[in-house]
């Protein structure tokens, strides 16, 4: 328990991979929002498997049906779900790993907690699937943003160690099929997840998504700060094993005066010359945009024999796992990182706090 | 708003650096422990400024006065408020601050945030201070994990670019004044941190924190995982910027089949022959010892001229930090890392669906 | 917003009277547990209209479709999602009030809250169908506290000011089609309802529910005391004006010595001799029966002409509410009392201070 | 566990009657409210005891004491935690009653739910005491709502069957020291509670509480309902054993055309003719006052020998409770209830939903 979060913009999702259907109830939209549903497919279309080399074959239709918190295609401020049936399910895959959990999944883990009775068709609910529901939350999420003058793109920025360039507008990545600034080094992380593929291996990689046009002052200190929400966001996308902001993990051996950023006025506003901070000081956006990082291990599924245990026998086995599967979902996962980033920062824009404080705030 | 978290066991952290004092709140801790104030004392010890040449050399008594939720030491299920009285602040260092920004500190975001009314003074409720009962409550919940069978440590792993090494025994390093495994090492870090002060500059680093003997099945899926909650505890120390559990960014260039984690039974019990996964699988404990690594920045007050603005008058500025702060809060940053685990892990302990599961409850 | 509620059995309700569907999701179940979905109906059955001469003659098909949770009929961990799909919705009898808000409805407040985007055909979100997935949820909560002990069960304490008479087993008037326990009071009612039918007019009344085979230790002290959230959970039911426990506001006119209620050893339990408290001491369960009673207003839709406002003209009105109304809600709001109680007690029993305490847990 | 509340203000209250201090936290309060502390002061000393014929003798100081949160007397946005020093404890008159449980007190249930742990001086954390931090939270909160326009205030409605009148204004019965709006009602009541003692007997009674000024459209439908909220801060206050809105249980028996309250348009406004919804429709506020009615048992310590348990040996016992009691606590909740009133509206104001709604913020 706990597929739901969001203070004031609260996010629930349901389903297994092999349910009768997935989706999610959003309960605390603002209303008077008009939510352009081709653009949502779109986005979906994003992470949907099936769609060429590098990622499964299973076909998903993922054809989101709204099922109630749209009249016209306007938010009324009731909450929003969205339906989606499961076809194309092949249970009998996974029949045999039932006592034989796949290295490095959830198997053993949701066994024991639950008992026995999970539901593991598939992953169940632990499956990749069950990001379809987050990046329609998120692509609602990205259409109010984006009417408030935020915008959220993200990037493959490595595979396999192979590193993505800076070139172009940040934000023109996520319109490109394979997500990266320079398609040259793009090609190289290809021929890479392809190597991985032919060898029955899998290979993982790095997202980096910014938000551009974010206010000052989403956020609070300590545990509401932007960070603390943003990673408690993120870490629900299946394979995420870190997270960092800004200068990350190198700002630990950056000196000081390296590292910091300082200020400066730039056309009547406050500026930083450096984005060291990822937009965010004392857990509060700053007003430059906010640049997280994520760190996804390679797929854990992989077509070669792996050691596991018999959990009915109490014995040691072997594991061959049948089906296909992505030899990299990083490329998959760059629209769940922008739907896990849109999400924070509309939840935190939703807060009184915030209203409090910019709205513009009360003149008293 | 937002210095309170936690499902069952929740703190509500208060204070500002130079209000009268600060504390804390902690709701929902099991009845019937004894809390030892002696041991909770020597572990808020390991983070107080002032003991050697690496910290700030404002001294803190930082004695906790219990001022309910303990009957003759033993918690009786009522809230635990503790309460630190300040002393030995010197607000005017500060004073000239007000408009003018210290680059990569809160004190921008915050003045706009709270329209000019917060307490900046000695960085107010941002302040690395706020820290103190952060491990009040990190030690409390210690003690408590420690009599399940669960032990918890952090030890400097880096430092200014310097490695610790993997010697003796992981838990040995939090005992020490300096918490690395490699004391050579150690040297070498004292060095970088020396040189930096002696620079007017700053450095940063990292820490792992490993919990030790805990069960299979603490967390939840999707927003519930551990990851989600160990990293919304740990990004409210301040000076965080990453976070990654097991094998973590690093991951992110393995192969597949090199970062599979294989099962194996191990005395009839499940185990993993490697822990890249730190200990979570699909944000669930697995029983294998959970490992997170934390980056912080160098601390962002150095002695250097520096630019800024002058907010009242919308101009660029310059700024020289007066007072003496950490060339390096790594050092002092290790206790609070390990509370942000304690507090994780027993939070997750207390949880309905933990014993839910466990149709046993816990052992002790 | 603020369609979700409960702490570790959460439901999260979503759908408007005319939307493609309504529903539930609820996260936090324990897991193993069957749910008789026939029993299911067979309960929603009892708050379905229709199916008399006192409910409103627009049928429901009501078939509960479980997307998701279930597996095999077992819950299986995952979130538990219920959708009934929308039919025989007759939206042209609503398209007119939408100037002319109707007196004691939210369509007032409503409008004004979410800026006229608000879906107020049928009542939209605020409509008492939505009742329909808070008794699917009851439903589902009743049959796990059913199998620990707990049985719950509801009755007609009053309408139009006609009082039941305590006479059999309390929890066999939850069988009736008329859930009161004198069935000759039960006629008079019914008499009651039908006169004010006549009239194009309304009644109000009392439901009382109880909750036997409750442990002791449920409910904590002050917030989360178990009146704090049976109150919580019960004011999400349409038209409720009040609600108390035990002797409720005719405490208010009792003595102390006549109110309290002694103890006294029954068969090695300690036992109160009377039940004034209605199973509740100091927001935690005693082992005595729970009680709570309900007040209900008179259904606001009434055929005759009444005043109002034209919104869009800013002037006084005339308005005649066409479509027809249950002249009396208080029958098929029997089963949304037993629900909210289910939720409230089975959101307790998960708890881990629940669980903490006992030291031991349920027995299954 | 769960002695904190709210969602964008939240309140944590700490303490045992016997402990060494009690208090509270409020996190989420709007920065830039000065707070007249005289006025607290003013307010609290209206529940302190000890000041006359019908309230416990035990002296509190009850200084607050301001340990965070305000810098010069005005909010700073950090949390805000005040200190009340405990003195003046007889723990000896408590002592022999460790395994006689007080009838209709928590001492059974907090027995058993803490495992003997509880710490039941003085009633623990369960003590009427622990209301003074309440009161506080309140005091403060109905500062910032009277400069956005919100008065509230509550009178006695009914002691011991005694009914008050209505004459003035309502507001002005919160002045006086017995605040009921006819004194010679008053008198009345205060006869029946002289009478009540010199019996060695005690008496209940119902409290009111109005709220001007409300805007429209604070609060949310279902769970997030006025109600929902009013009755989760108010089932806080000990002894609370029924809550009723506008016309309450009344409604119960009126008919729809008689409890409908009827729009108008008055000076371009709309308003209702009549107030039977209580100022609340559909959960939302409607702009008209709201109203709450709190009903009281009689003090369940009372001075006569009772019947109870002797919970070490499981037999029957005789008890005779020591100390001094009020024979009514009603006069002493007035303001309590008034702070239950405060806290919940003006954590719906500081809610993002409001704030959203209003597109803009409140006009103030």
């Amino acid at each position: 328990m706990s597929s739901s979060y969001g203070k004031n913009v609260r996010l629930s999702i349901f389903g297994q991979s092999h349910s009768e259907g997935i989706g999610a109830v959003i309960d605390g939209l603002p209303c008077g929002e008009a939510i352009d549903m081709e653009e949502v497919a779109k986005f979906m279309q994003r992470r949907a498997p099936g769609r060429n080399a590098w990622s499964t074959p299973r076909k998903e239709a993922d054809a989101p049906r709204i099922v109630s918190g749209l009249v016209n295609g306007v938010t009324c401020g009731a909450p929003l779900c969205m339906l989606i049936e499961n076809s194309g399910m092949r249970s009998q895959d996974y029949d045999r790993l039932r006592n034989m959990p796949r290295p490095s999944h959830a198997d053993y883990t949701a066994t024991v907690k639950y008992k026995g009775f999970a539901d593991m068709r598939g992953g169940g609910h632990f499956s990749g699937r069950l990001t379809a529901p987050l990046c329609f939350a998120g692509a609602v999420a990205k259409q109010i943003l984006s009417r408030r003058g935020i915008e959220i793109g993200a990037r493959i920025c490595e595979i396999a160690g192979v590193q993505d360039r800076d070139e172009d507008e940040f934000l023109s990545a996520r319109e490109k099929e394979f997500p990266v600034l320079c398609d040259a080094q793009g090609e190289k992380m290809r021929a890479a997840i392809e190597a991985a593929r032919m060898d029955c291996d899998s290979v993982g990689g790095i997202v980096e998504v910014r938000a551009y046009g974010v206010p000052v002052g989403l956020g609070d200190p300590m545990f509401g700060g932007m960070e603390n929400e943003l990673s408690h966001w993120a870490f629900a996308i299946p394979a995420v094993r870190g997270i960092e902001f800004g200068a990350g993990f190198a700002a630990a051996r950056m000196r000081g005066s390296e590292h910091n950023d300082t200020f400066t006025m730039e056309d009547g506003n406050v500026k930083t010359r450096t984005n060291n901070h990822g937009g965010i000081l004392g857990g509060i956006t700053s007003g430059m945009p906010v640049v997280m990082r994520v760190a996804f291990k390679p797929t854990p599924s992989i077509g070669r024999e792996q050691d596991t245990v018999n959990l009915a026998e109490g014995t040691d086995a072997k594991l061959v796992i049948g089906g296909r599967h992505d030899p990299c979902i990083v490329p998959r996962a760059v629209p769940c990182v922008e739907a896990a980033m849109a999400l924070a920062i509309l939840d935190a824009m939703e807060s009184g706090g915030y209203y409090g404080y910019a709205g513009m705030p009360r003149e008293d």
